[in-house]
């Protein structure tokens, strides 16, 4: 076991630093992954290899790719003039996964963040205000946190597209669907009554 | 993204039906991997690879090993008269990183249980009562869970081995280290007061 019993414990350890994983449940998911080596594990390491060799970030939007250019980016059936600005990859996942998006992404990889000392030129910024500049944008929407850095951000993006003449617009604040009143925040509340409608 | 994206997909449900991760913390930790496709994913890739095709379990014991035999079987500095018997590798690791036992050990790979219809040949039992006939073993440890199966399991080898000249003992059963009384459940106070000992 010398040389594996090594390779195994370095194993454990690479997973204990993943995130959600500590010390125990990196040893029970390396010792089920030894059980099945060869229906499991294997094909685990192989698809994990396949797509750490293919993929890269789109040149256009920042999207998590196979090619030069996205899918989302070069979808014919998708809008041209609306870009969803997202902060991260998982949010972009999330909106599709909503499904009713039908325009392109940008991807800002991360938010600006004056304690985590982030600031525009760490972030795809100038790129968003290029594409606006470039592509006949005619609305920008904002998908980023109901956060201070969200909000910073947002007011960011919208001050650097003044004068492009595209619309900026934000994810609308208020209940979410499912959600019990007396389980909001204040906050929450005081957006949704501000932001109320009428019935249609 | 066509290729990626669908790869990128199929990862994600390989890695949500990996134990005590599902379909969320699944996206999470591919994200977390993609972002770091160079420093973090590809090594992982490649140990899980390594570990897969070289990983085996070992002929005498049935613990997890790089060779025909394992480290421990192989290890003179290990008392060669006792075995340890585990129903898992998981509690062989567990049992090491005690420190404590020093001889070797023998992995069942599962316990008796009448519910799962795990019968005897599933288990490594016969190759346990070889190894007692055959290699001289005075003292065969129990270290098997304190639940029916373990327990049935535990009485299945003790009369399997009855007769061969081998002491066949098992772990204490009692409060353990830290415990608060208060807390035990009656099973564990009662085993404990029974195999009450004096204070030396």
């Amino acid at each position: 076991m010398a040389e594996a019993g090594r390779e195994i414990a370095a194993l454990i350890e690479q997973v204990a630093r993943l995130p959600g994983l500590g010390p125990r449940s990196a040893r029970r998911l390396v010792l089920f992954l030894l059980k099945r080596r060869g229906q499991t594990m294997l094909p685990l390491a192989q698809a994990l290899e396949r797509v750490a060799r293919g993929a890269r970030d789109c040149a256009v939007c920042g999207n998590i790719s196979g090619a030069e250019v996205c899918d989302i980016c070069t979808d014919p059936r998708r809008a041209t003039g609306e870009i969803c600005v997202v902060a991260d990859v998982a949010d972009l996942w999330a909106l599709e996964r909503g499904g009713t998006f039908r325009g392109r992404y940008h991807v800002l990889g991360g938010l600006l963040s004056a304690l985590d000392a982030v600031g525009p030129e760490e972030l795809r910024l100038p790129a968003l205000a290029a594409r606006v500049a470039d592509d006949g944008i005619t609305e920008v929407i904002l998908a980023l946190d109901a956060t201070v850095d969200g909000q910073t951000t947002a007011h960011y993006i919208a001050e650097a597209l003044e004068g492009t003449g595209a619309r900026v617009t934000s994810l609308a604040q208020g209940v979410p669907i499912g959600g019990e009143l007396d389980y909001l925040d204040d906050g929450t509340i005081t957006a949704a009554l501000r932001a109320r409608r009428a019935l249609d």
